[in-house]
């Protein structure tokens, strides 16, 4: 009998490269005919240049995680080489902003600088000596704020990312008013150095994922600013399963339109749906503190803000996030023309608080596709960075499985911590996050300790003996976190190096020989669930007997 | 043959009672005849009622740990059922101050409230409309502040502890004045609920150790104050052996009196035969810092703290610690009333930029005794307390033994993590601190691994085999030292519980059974030290054969 070798599998096509970016890039710059985006729009053979050398250095071996991306970034950050407003006497400049050439660095091509408005102190855009910026769908429309340029970029498909800046909402109300991404994260994280004065650095994009990808990428010292801050050591890795997540009440709410009230309570049903608890709470105290802001901005009376700050911070002290909406509605060109101060006092209400009170935020686009773009933002404790993008995953319907580049360690588990069984809710109270299952190389063994909860005890095997390859789930774990899992740690387990099939060495759970002796042989099962099941179906009176 | 019984050992007496030490006390104050510390010295009746209680339950086994000690408390803190200042409206307070209720719960008996200067505000200490406080032993000087009447208590030694605050040096400068230990915590950490607009509470006391077993108890939060700060999980809990100590320049110390500079290089050779490596730094701007709180207090303009802040900050992040005069001089109470606010600027000199940079402080004696009191002050980063107490006790000559209730674990190694082995930089590095030698109960064996550098691997041993005591060291690792520990041991060792003769099964580094198999048995020496020595007399050769 004769096989027919297999047929071969479709090769996918390959992605574009950088230089069919840029050149697709700019016929659609033509194409939307949008000069208001833009204060300095590249030369496109000047991001040739720099597109050439990003495929050259993908085609001999570099790794560039970004290669292939395209970036707008808003003039009030430096770009290299760039020309931004003529107005800051040197119209090229010579040393480019941190935030900006982290992303070059990973493979990113900055095609140009775009409009922006008041270096970032009103919202409603309509002070560029540049000219305002329409929305992107709907030019009637405001686009919404200082990096109002930047994201009418990205949501018109020109490119994949924008720097931006985020002191009273610019990162997240543009991003809402044209259906985009945009990320605030925690003050610090992302090197202001390169950037005109504003709380802190923002990032527009088509995707999650992306966004994340590369604020990831951009965060950590730079060595020159020095209100640069590291993740802390206990770090929260994930939002877990069971988010408790505080909304607005009914009060607040019923200052939107129909379709914003709809909208946001549509992503609010989509996070109960995915397991969150979600609960109504007061949030006037917060949004009394954005107000400060208008005072007199960032130097707003401390006492005020500490005192608003403390009873807010109090109140969200119970809840893992607050989710609300990022604007009430979308103000016309017209309205903000007549009106710039209230229009811009509208557009930042639900924003202004936050980098008063130090948290981070992220804005997402949820809203049924006939209604329009419509933002939703989740608001978080500093550096609760990935449980925001957690929960704003949900609503994009994206798989937020890129983590920070936080500190951590990974820890495979087989008995009682593994997902759904007694000992898992406190690794996920430790902020630890599941990064998937895991199989062993063959030279292990399970035995049934006598332990409560009953768990598996597991121990290397030298050649001789009964031995196989074991399931866990592998966890990612902050030091603190590892730390006090270890502090807790009962014998007669220890924590080891386990070899991995893939030749990978993690620290798993494993267990004291000695304790293995007289203990129940487990290891035909080859996985603690297994077992479970067995014990199941057998009936509980064969709970630890040999198998 | 008949042996006579050993003679028994004598009984050390017993420590004084509670009402033995109010009574004495009393006599005391009587004696000393200084009416200007004290707004409400309580009637030594009512003291002995306290001290009869505390008394009591020490009889029937209550665990105590400042059982027999007095203290005095300033009077803008509050105290339960005492009076304070009749301008207060109502005579007896009804709800004590968090900072004192946890001592009074500890055993302490607090005896009266002191004379205090303008609420906090003011250090030549000449305002109080109960007249000045002379220092305790030169009446014709200053005692130095705000909190200077509960000082004096101290260093006339009528109380034990005294509870004061703290915001330009009003718990630092008049401990230095009187010659008495001052401990100023990062801000945060002991609750102010009780006390009066402060940047925090401070705590004079007789000796480092007493001390900083009395601020212990008062940290924590009490549910009131919402400005109270955990630990960090990253929390140093040691000054190591070889910590870097940055001191003033020539510059500054020619500023101080012959007798300030005479007694504060004393101290930087003391700390430099401890072991510290101590190098002169530009602290102007520090200094400087300081001084913004005369402008407006603690609503200096805050971008000018901020920017000072960071390049102080980022000066003192290469050091350990800062160890520099506490005053500059002692004025005299007849200067203090023809120039209040030039004296109140000398005396904060050094000590006013502590809590504008959220700094923490430990003020000690420091001065050959003809010379008078003089206090040195040692400055560190928050939630580095335990760091100054480290440096702090080679100055009082202390055993700085009684670590802040910071949080953590205990951790045995027995290789080359000991003191003074291989590894033993990572545990410093972290902030582990040592805390003692261990023995193992007799159930483990220990042998040589082939590991870079060499180092033991211990196993538990059942019954039957080769099995020993063995000797190790215990340290106390923060959270994340622990996990970052964890996350970096290498195979063939493991984490996991072990046994000590006194039956306490702390973590330990233990080893894989596995990799015991062809090793090189160690049991016999007990010690990896042991080992070593063996090794060394018997010449390198003999390094790793069968002993």
């Amino acid at each position: 009998m004769t096989t027919l070798p297999p047929e071969p599998e479709p090769t996918p096509a390959p992605p574009p490269s950088s230089c069919q970016r840029v050149i697709a890039a700019y016929d659609r710059i033509a194409e939307v005919d949008r000069p208001d985006i833009w204060i300095t729009l590249r030369p496109v053979e000047d991001a040739l240049v720099d597109a050439k050398a990003v495929d050259e250095r993908v085609r001999t071996g570099a790794d560039l995680p970004l290669a292939g991306t395209l970036a707008a970034v808003v003039d009030v950050i430096d770009v290299l080489d760039v020309a931004g407003l003529p107005s800051a006497g040197e119209d090229v400049c010579r040393v480019g902003a941190t935030s900006v050439s982290r992303l070059t660095a990973a493979g990113t091509v900055v095609i140009g600088k775009t409009n922006c408005d008041r270096f970032g102190g009103d919202l409603e855009h309509t002070h560029s000596p540049y000219g305002g910026v329409s929305a992107a769908l709907n030019t009637a429309c405001v686009s919404g704020s200082a990096s109002s340029g930047a994201a009418v970029a990205v949501a018109l498909g020109l490119v994949d990312l924008a720097v931006g800046t985020d002191t009273a909402g610019a990162g997240r109300v543009p991003a809402s008013l044209n259906g985009i991404v945009g990320l605030k994260p925690t003050l610090g994280l992302v090197p202001k150095t390169g950037a005109a004065p504003c709380a802190g650095i923002s990032l527009f994009a088509r995707s999650l994922t992306l966004g994340q990808r590369a604020l990831g990428l951009m965060t950590g010292p730079d060595g020159i600013d020095p209100l640069v801050r590291d993740w802390p050591p206990d770090v929260r890795l994930s939002a877990g399963d069971r988010p408790r997540v505080a909304i607005p009440g009914s009060d607040i709410l019923t200052d939107l339109t129909l379709r914003s009230r709809s909208a946001f309570l549509g992503a609010v049903s989509a996070l109960r749906a995915s397991g969150a608890l979600v609960e109504p709470v007061e949030i006037s105290a917060l949004l009394s503190v954005g107000e400060l802001i208008h005072d007199d901005g960032f130097t707003a009376d401390r006492q005020r803000v500490a005192e608003a700050g403390m009873i807010a911070l109090r109140m969200l002290s119970e809840y893992d996030a607050l989710v609300l909406p990022t604007v009430a509605d979308h103000p016309e060109v017209a309205e903000a023309l007549s009106d710039p101060d209230g229009v811009s006092r509208r557009l930042e209400r639900f924003t202004a608080f936050v980098n008063l009170l130090d948290l981070a935020a992220v804005t997402v686009p949820a809203s049924p596709s006939d209604l329009g773009p419509y933002g939703v933002s989740v608001v978080v404790r500093p550096f609760d960075d990935q449980v925001a993008i957690d929960l704003a995953a949900v609503l994009t319907d994206e798989q937020a499985d890129f983590p920070y580049p936080a500190p951590g360690a990974d820890l495979v588990v087989f008995g009682a911590h593994l997902r759904g069984q007694p000992l898992n809710g406190r690794l996920v109270a430790a902020g630890a996050r599941f990064t998937g299952l895991v199989q062993t190389d063959e030279g292990y063994r399970m035995v049934l300790l006598p332990t409560d909860p009953p768990q598996p005890g597991v121990v290397p095997v030298p050649a001789a003996g009964e031995r196989t390859m074991l399931s866990g789930e592998r966890w990612r774990l902050s030091p603190a976190a590892l730390g006090a899992f270890a502090a807790t740690l009962p014998a007669p387990f220890v924590l080891g190096r386990i070899r991995l099939e893939n030749g990978e060495t993690p620290l798993a759970v494993l267990c004291d020989q000695a304790a293995t002796a007289n203990a129940t042989e487990l290891t035909k099962y080859q996985c603690w669930r297994a077992y479970l099941r067995f014990v199941s179906t057998a009936g509980p009176r064969d709970l630890g007997r040999p198998a």
